[in-house]
């Protein structure tokens, strides 16, 4: 089968690979049907890497299957089955998942090919750039086969979205402000309009980013560049949001600055280089609370229910889908911000 | 000026009464634009009264209205300004209100008119079934003169919604069950699709009124004359609701049937003559969390903000609209069970 | 090796049984040095029997002892270390597990002996009234040697007990009432205590039990064939309760009287045949919020440091320990209310 | 009456002033019992000063006093009573109580002497260096006369420490670190002992605070000049503690870093002159919840039943006691880092 493997240095070679063979009990096979290009994706092709990744292996870790063979003591699922894949779920048995904190799984994060990054598939075992893949049961989700592969293919991201949602308790008749319109700020401001949000305001440069956030559920969008956000903010919310989203990265004082008294803030934009100068006396006079996110294990039942309801425009955050014959073009547009998310299709190919 | 007066066992009748004046510096007399007729209203109106009133008092207390009068220590408000009133807020002093809990306020509660009921204006003191009506400032809520009275005159029972809202936390890809398609019910329905909830059944046994239920966000609506509402939620919810709200009065058995372990029910049908029995084993074995809720006046920044948004179908709510002379039309429709919420307009009287 | 086994009929029979062997991976041989004689074994014992039990099995389900040998794949743990074990511990796979939920893990409770009782080590499968115990690697927790088998022993009642606790969010400065003074209500004493509570009343008809809830932290003991505890609340807590802990099974109604407006009850007395009628009125007025709590594994881990801390009486709810051939003696102070919690300790029979 | 007078320049003089006398019916003439040196009467006293105050007004804001006349309007207060004295209470009317968020009162901090700055009783209106002080009804809360009043003289620090404290809800079997004993660790110390905390690493490095914070409740103190207080909370807590509280200023970064996954960190130390340069990369993986904690009206209260209780050795925190005249001897021990807290006791003049 053609897979697109990564051979260190920035490459990416599609080449013909041998199909995995299911060997574990606990271990299902799956046919991708969708895989999204992750930012990480870029941060391991950079040069020299801003992300690790395991020599010759397969990349790919958003995806969407169908259950095609499954280990003897794989239960409560079938061939023929389409899934949401979970590319780094808990063990379920060690300390760390028992006391309910699956997001460290020991295993995962610590007994792993780069303590301290999480065992990904995709990233440090094969992945789903490809058309077969091998997954633990752990990582299947059950979703209806109506759900578009496209969107389906966001599992992933939309899972971590889910869970730092589950920590913010918007209701109805909040204000919130959203820092960065990427793929990950476009899917908080879905997110926020479905939870309730009375108004939403998505700080961002690219136009063409503003003009998705519109479409996703802003009430206004802002150029930064162009008009003072503190200004907007100050005239379009009062006192200050209930909730800012840091989507960017090193926003983290920006945000703190644009909530009001009791105001929530979500650091979510990952950037491991930067660490923001923290306004102390402003935070803990307003009595700001800070909430970091990052993956979210236990969140997957819900996006499963987010994509079968149909409710949200998860579409919009999809700016192209291409066969993987093409993923390099895919690349290009992501580095040259062009694109939002872009879905491999590997059964175009 | 013509009010509607309760004058005991059963009888509302609509008389000139003398326009009130303004004596406390602390006061503010406004002009009723819209209010609504509450089942309490009703309550009051059964021979023997199902709920104590003061004699001779002008009823109405769900209304808005428009500032003609401040006194001269009331901040932060101008003449001419529209606003929502809370007919029962807290004193903001005593024990209760100082340590977070306005809605037990000592002197709104105990040291009132009917020890153990809220010394509500409309009930207690002169209402807004007329022209002119005083309230002290903490009544005081401004709201868009953009945001219709019909809306606008929601603003209490939203409120109490609101209120109940924020403790059931909903997020979403979470499932709701509301037992009721009252004018509560429905708030319900369009709050909880509001809040994310990824799918909600409804189930009411009047067909206007689960319709009312499908164009203010069902996705299912059951009658329970007809149909088993445990089959329909094991059908389509699996295990059960993650949240259950009982809109009715009796229904709290059922409703802790109806969600799945970890679920949340929130009791809000208020009938003080029910005692239903309740299955300890189900309920501590599924680790059920079962909330109260009552009237809200934390909620009223929120009301606001949620009606001039204008994002919530909140007409769908209000059947009829009414100049105060027909008043008795509305009363007598709400009793034979025709009508939704029904608003009165004393200025189109 | 001796073990007592449940013989159907109320019999529980000591008698010489072979030793088990280790034959999967993913288990653990376990040396028992000490378990407790539940409520639950006395419901089993009943004619006829009050909870199912799995006919000519050694009943014990409440355990600690030593590791004697590990499947080949249990990691994180070694031969000769001291464990506490859960008897009912989740798969950590399936759908419940993985949202978090592992207390309704699906093979545990749904796909096992007796479909809706959680598949207990020691009602379903082969317990502790004996000398080795097989339990798959989920059930163990380490803990310090130190700590006294009688005190280890305690494990699987203090993690529900602190499973239930971590719902109260009690703080220091509240105020709580305790209905019952079991093994049970004695924990929560405790805890409660601990947790900061600055007032206990604990309501106890059994003089002893009343005792010992003064030496366990409570600052009030009530008979309440005597005394009328909503007096005493009133006269002690003024407006009620913050918190109300129901540990006996039907007095869910007088827990709700007892809290005030915005207070938390507690169900955790579990008896499956009442149904107890509440005030919805009253509950609703107060916005009561309501808990159950059952059984809770993912509170083992702070049930091994409350242990290891030293710092709660947990001996005082001991009040026997007797080596297994004295089994039948425990059972029968129980059941005249003579005991607390009895401890057996199988190595020395 | 002899008064210390804030002269401006670091100058605090003792003085003849005349009595102060009631008018407004809302307030209350309180008789001081005793008065804490406040660290912001020291930052008041720098040159240039490190917080704004009034010129010429009676410095002194953390009292107890007996009520010795009452306005006509203030209810459910005795002349005689003994009560707690909160110095910046909420006005109850204003949005931002009404929406729950009294700390945030609008003429509390925005229509006051210093915008920004809450309108303090001591700081900017005449304080309790002195014999009588005039209260607004808001700011008072009865107390058992038993409570010694240099206890009772701790209510204000209390209260922020109590509000601070229910953010964290902490439950037995967690663990804690401090980061700084002056008072207010020593404060928390006795909380988080008092709230469950299983073991608690106290950082200072001062020789005579660590021994206090082992009186009041430490179980390890480090020396964070000697010891690596990482190294400290690898080997006491594994992979770090639950909660972990900055009560020095500049602290936030190591706070974050010595959290376990899903830990909280509370931001105490209120230092306006730092801006700590965060580790966001570690605190999003880490999921770490940061919490700012200021002032707490909502907690006076739970501070009164926490000194009523008797429970916690508060007295601890006070090391020196000392009559009006002797003040500056008082102001002199805390600027050379020799005392703890020190009450003032102006009848003792």
């Amino acid at each position: 089968m053609k897979a697109a493997v990564f051979e260190g240095n920035g490459k990416l070679t599609i080449k013909d690979v041998s199909e995995p063979k299911l060997t574990k009990a606990t271990d299902a096979l799956i046919r991708v049907k969708g895989v999204g290009i992750c930012g990480t994706d870029l941060h391991i092709l950079q040069v020299p890497p801003a992300h690790p990744a395991k020599l010759n292996n397969i990349l790919g870790h958003e995806f969407t299957g169908e259950i095609v063979e499954l280990g003897s003591e794989v239960q409560g699922f079938s061939v023929g089955e389409r899934v949401l894949i979970d590319p780094h779920p808990g063990c379920g048995v060690c300390d760390e998942c028992r006391r309910g904190y699956p997001d460290n799984c020991i295993p995962l994060y610590e007994e792993c090919e780069e303590p301290g990054h999480p065992n990904t598939i995709g990233i440090f075992s094969p992945g789903a750039y490809t058309k077969y893949v091998i997954v633990p049961r752990q990582s299947l989700y059950k979703i209806d086969p109506k759900v578009p592969v496209k969107i389906a293919a966001l599992a992933e991201p939309l899972s971590c979205v889910v869970n730092a949602t589950e920590k913010l308790k918007v209701t109805p008749g909040q204000y919130v402000v959203i820092l960065g319109a990427g793929p990950i700020g476009l899917l908080f401001t879905m997110l926020m309009k479905a939870n309730g949000a009375s108004k939403i305001i998505v700080s961002e440069p690219a136009k063409f980013r503003r003009e998705a956030a519109i479409g996703c559920g802003a009430d206004i969008v802002v150029d930064p560049k162009q008009e003072d956000i503190s200004e907007v903010v100050a005239r379009e919310m009062g006192k200050g949001a209930d909730v800012c989203i840091e989507a960017v990265g090193p926003l983290l004082p920006l945000a703190i600055m644009l909530v009001r008294a009791g105001g929530k803030v979500l650091q979510f934009g990952h950037d491991e280089t930067v660490k923001p100068a923290i306004p102390v006396g402003v935070m803990l006079k307003k009595e700001v609370e800070i909430y970091g996110a990052f993956i979210g294990k236990q969140s997957f039942e819900k996006t499963v229910r987010i994509m079968e309801s149909g409710k949200l425009p998860l579409e919009k955050v999809v700016s192209h889908t291409l066969p993987l014959s093409r993923i390099h073009e895919g690349i290009d547009k992501l580095r040259k911000g062009e694109g939002l998310k872009i879905i491999i299709m590997p059964e175009d190919a």
